[in-house]
């Protein structure tokens, strides 16, 4: 992977509307991979400060996604660590370390999204926001279970397109509403689930803008709320500040409107005291007690 | 006005996304007034009769709006009183008592209006959701006073683009959101104000979907949410069994999805315990123990 390869790679990312943080963490681990791999270097040293530039610029480029600083976080701490290796040896240790990464991060989703669907059992009408791989793998898993999903639309982008087509796949009744309409449907709702961007120290949720009207709508209609993400979406530090990624505003197809400024934040912040459940891959919580650390 | 005309007035008025209640309820009513000076009629019983039908033809158009009905109850009780008159005498009378309706109620929306300014002050930053003539008259009057607006897309039709151009007339620095945002959104407003379809005889507020979402929100950020409307939108009979209209499916202008259904529900109910203050064209009202009756 050479800079003109590397720098596209990171282009597309930083552009990403569609995919969630799980995958995008996972591509970015990817562009890790194949640099390690075939990044022109002469020696060790000049592949190590390749290697560690690109790290830095992929961890920078999605900040309200706690997986792809995480894991890429754990895959800089293993880099460090390799001292001393040729050229060859390094190339290897780094495309493995990255591998490595990615696999586990594969089955981490995997495993929450089974924990979610045994808790969650048969005949349940469940609501989402947004697309979430999570939760699409849950929806997959439950497909034979006489689920029924209510998604929304979920602008600018209209990610609830995709979702529908996926669900429809596996036969599942789905409607489809607008964002507004979510204080009525999710009154009618078994079960309102979401995946996460990140996961604050507090158990707080960063997501899809949104999310935090669900949630208190969900509240307010005695309607359990659920997050289900693997740990690598946890942001650990207590004072982080989160950025929530403000996008271009031509997404929203607006007209021309004078004196106008159109707005496009991506994320909201959805209070830990609104969700009445956390899965990720080790199991279940549902208080923060038992969710710390 | 004869039958074909009025069947396209009542075709256009039930098929009307864009306008609120109360002037659709003064499009009813001067359907009325046409009807009662120009309807083909051979003597009083015939016009009496006709009027009697159209007017219920009417009230049933739009059942989540309160004024349609009350502004059309009322007329209905006038024109009840009108007993033993000549044909010319019934035309006239009828005719103006749909006409001074049709003053009443403006000038019932022009009073909110100025009790809503008077009480909202200078140097605001007002967030609003849809289109309401009685905000759009707010903003108008509070144009040199500092205001600033923050408006919704207003899915499925956008009616956020014509608020956003009445509002650039007027050079009111403007942010155009999706309803996705409002939680993020009106935790930065001073104020969150929306007009309304009807009003519930608990002080309930039946408004264009999202309105709840808006109103949790605001809550949960402890920003103000005020309801202006004038008292013809009041529902008055305890146990009213409010209908939500749901719309053409088509409004979304989704693609093709199999296995999904469409919601287009146009209503949501905001409880009347959200609500920090309702105003109408008597003045304002911060409990419902004052509202009432």
């Amino acid at each position: 992977m050479d800079d003109q390869a590397f720098e596209a790679a990171l282009a597309e990312l930083a552009a990403d509307r569609k995919q969630g943080a799980s995958e995008l963490a996972r591509r970015c681990l990817e562009a890790l991979s194949g640099s390690a791999r075939y990044a022109p270097a002469t020696d060790s040293d000049e592949l190590l400060a390749l290697l560690k530039h690109r790290c830095g610029a992929l961890s920078g480029s999605r900040p309200s996604m706690a997986p792809i600083r995480n894991l890429l976080v754990e895959w800089r701490l293993d880099l460090d660590s390799r001292t001393g290796l040729s050229l060859q040896a390094l190339r290897e240790a780094a495309g493995n370390a990255a591998d490595d990464l990615i696999r586990r991060s594969g089955q981490a989703v995997e495993k929450t999204v089974a924990h979610a669907v045994e808790h969650i059992g048969d005949g349940k009408r469940i609501i989402t926001h947004s697309l979430s791989s999570t939760v699409l793998g849950v929806f997959e898993q439950l497909k034979d279970r006489k689920v029924q999903a209510v998604i929304t639309e979920s602008r600018p982008l209209n990610e609830g397109y995709l979702l529908a087509s996926r669900l429809a796949e596996w036969e599942i009744p789905t409607e489809l509403i607008t964002e507004a309409q979510m204080g009525l449907a999710v009154a009618q709702a078994d079960l309102a689930l979401v995946g996460a961007d990140s996961l604050l120290p507090d158990g707080s949720l960063v997501n899809k803008a949104g999310t935090y009207l669900l949630a208190l709508a969900a509240w307010e209609g005695g309607v359990p709320f659920w997050v289900c993400c693997e740990s690598f979406k946890r942001i650990r530090e207590r004072g982080w500040e989160v950025e929530l990624e403000e996008m271009d505003a031509t997404e929203l197809s607006a007209p021309y409107l004078p004196e106008t400024r159109i707005r496009n934040v991506y994320f909201d912040i959805t209070p830990a005291r609104l969700i009445s459940l956390w899965i990720d891959e080790k199991g279940i919580y549902q208080s923060l007690d038992d969710f710390e650390p």
